[in-house]
């Protein structure tokens, strides 16, 4: 990275001339940081767009956790991970907070995809050993079986690492408190902090999973993970909608990161994320597709749904209602605010360096064209453009960590 | 059009094969209607994905009025047109309902590139004559001049048809009642009757809108638009998110259509349509982009944010509200309903037999490639899939009248 003041500049761009690496862009591409996922269930990838008018309970059940009980078969899993990983590559994202499943081999051919496509992935193997909300079909045994597998899945990891520079991280990964058991959730919470690893969860994602720590801990939700010592610095709770000012507080202390997913909230969430009040606690918070609950790989559709979404909440939806009783006032957050969660709100959820283009930071970029060009713009708004036009198709050339991946 | 089942199938196909007519789907391919987007700004497409964060006024002052006004230039106006005209066909788009700009030359080089790429356009000259309410550089002179210059546009449009099979239809098209006078409104009422054509203007969009009809007209917008004459069975109102059951009655009494469009809404609408309720009381209902007030050019696009913003309404956006009292229960529309108005609703709207693919209708087609296809689904599903994942670039071939457009 070097800029066209820097002195060296001539040089540095003759060597790389001399060396065929020097990239030209046309008039009309930009370069952009890659996207980081913060929150995606990778198996859930054939299901995208499927059966998102069911509710929650009925949409796991009918629907997701059969799926997942197929990656059982690690041929089934290496098609889809294959697949799902130039998928998302190809829309720009060029690292992933991943949802897994109970299969340990399963979630190595993840892994292995990543690897193998050049994407920088943050894996979970799927904890969720509560038989009362789990099918006896797709549940992890025991308590001790759902800690033993996340540890073992650790050291696989770890070893497959030993092959690339492209360094997979594993996350401990309790589902969510309803499909575990609190001997599971704390297992889990003590390999977090044996090995100081991430840890990935749901968190009040909807009236009926904020309801149930109520039911059954007769604590809100984050305070029972936060029990299981499962809310660390390192820690990304996807969807948070219906945290309240006590569990915003809490996630600002313990330095939690919110995984917003702005286009799965509209189907499960039961409410909008009031993206302005969290960032006002100085809650770290980036950008999650949530396949399959979401229906779009694309970091671009969930950034403009976060604006969307936002907007809905500041204006109110309910013609029913005089103007100043439909909405929240303050709640409308910008298309620059929303890219900053898809790169730099992400990049710090995950302790990474990068999200921006600057020096020190890790070349995770791409590099997208603008079709819609009939006139002169300025900065300001080609930047918007490119935010709200962008498909897969425009994005020209990915890089992950200097390495092209498109 | 010939079923399977039919005798004289082998026949048919037979012919077509000889005459190297025949065209095979692939395993993965669908043919579906084309779309009718039923309300869009030809002009203002160099805007898309710009400045959404304004209120509607400044939108329109500082971004929408200067870039109409360009049309003047009519060179400018075959560049754009040509473009859109390519990216609308390309998204499966076989029917548009257009307003043009004040200047009829640039409205037939909107007409002659529906003509020269294939597609079935209902264009209107824009009127819009009170001086209070539009900037002097771009205005009618007077509400003679909005008149007669769009009885002119009626002339020149039927002469151009003369030219083709791919008819384009002249629409009487009263901006918004705040842009017009009393004068222009009672003109194009009765040139909509005398001529019997379609007409289109924006109605109860916004709390603005609707509140500027009640202070100067001291009637609800509706109203003042059926005083005028303007509200007839060939009449297509834009938006209507503010309008009320007093409004709804008149609206099914006269047969007049809304055309939905929720991105748009989003941005200018200050509440979500409720899609519901206007189609419980038996109003005609279509969908539309709405660029530039909508940033995509794709009716899938809208489809979805069609479903997605009828459930935000249905669970309500601000999570300080108890479930209960958060949305408005019975407000989520199907998918399936969501794709009704993208195609047969539009239909119905602008009185043509199309929309759906059945002996009789015209053969406006699109056919599209399903890509995530890692299990075996049922019809539901992949249609679901369709509506959810497909881009431009899944739309393999698009057929207007039965000729290949794309
Ligand atoms: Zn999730
Ligand atoms: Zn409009």
């Amino acid at each position: 990275m070097i800029a066209h003041t820097d002195p060296d500049y001539a040089t540095v761009k003759q060597t790389a001339q001399a060396n065929d690496t020097l990239t030209t862009l046309q008039p009309n591409q930009y370069v952009l940081p890659g996207f980081i996922d913060l929150h995606i269930h990778a198996p859930q990838w054939p299901n995208a767009g499927l059966a998102l008018d069911r509710p929650l309970n009925e949409w796991l059940d009918t629907y997701t956790f059969p799926l997942e009980a197929k990656y059982q078969d690690t041929d089934f899993a290496k098609l889809v991970y294959d697949g799902l990983i130039q998928e998302l590559l190809a829309n720009g994202t060029t690292t992933a907070l991943y949802f897994g499943t109970i299969h340990n081999a399963a979630n190595l051919e993840l892994a292995k995809a990543c690897i193998q496509y050049g994407q920088r992935g943050f894996i979970g193997k799927v904890a969720m050993d509560n038989p009362e909300q789990t099918p006896d079909y797709y549940q992890d045994a025991s308590a001790q079986v759902a800690v033993d597998q996340t540890e073992q899945f650790i050291h696989q990891l770890n070893e497959l690492n030993q092959t690339t520079d492209l360094k997979q991280t594993p996350v401990i990964t309790p589902r969510f408190v309803p499909s575990c058991t609190p001997a599971s959730l704390q297992g889990l919470g003590d390999l977090a902090r044996k090995y100081d690893l991430p840890v990935q969860s749901h968190c009040s994602e909807s009236d009926w999973e904020n309801g149930y720590a109520l039911e059954h801990y007769h604590m809100r939700d984050a305070d029972v993970l936060d029990h299981y010592g499962l809310l660390t610095d390192k820690a990304v709770m996807a969807h948070g909608t219906l945290l309240n000012d006590h569990d915003y507080d809490l996630f600002s202390q313990k330095q939690v990161a919110i995984a917003h997913c702005p286009i799965s909230n509209v189907y499960f969430g039961n409410a909008v994320l009031p993206v302005n009040r969290v960032l006002a606690h100085h809650i770290k918070t980036g950008l999650g597709t949530d396949i399959s609950g979401g229906y779009s790989p694309s970091l671009y559709q969930n950034i403009r749904q976060a604006v969307m979404s936002s907007r809905m909440l500041q204006d109110g939806v309910d013609n029913q209602l005089l103007p100043d009783k439909r909405g929240v006032d303050g709640s409308a957050i910008s298309v620059k605010t929303a890219f900053y969660l898809a790169t730099l709100g992400g990049a710090e959820s995950l302790h990474l360096q990068t999200g921006k283009i600057a020096e020190g930071y890790l070349a995770d970029l791409q590099v997208v064209s603008m079709q819609n060009d009939f006139q002169t713009e300025t900065t300001d708004n080609i930047f918007e453009k490119l935010m709200y036009q962008t498909s897969k198709a425009d994005i020209n050339q990915v890089y992950v960590q200097g390495t092209r991946v498109k």
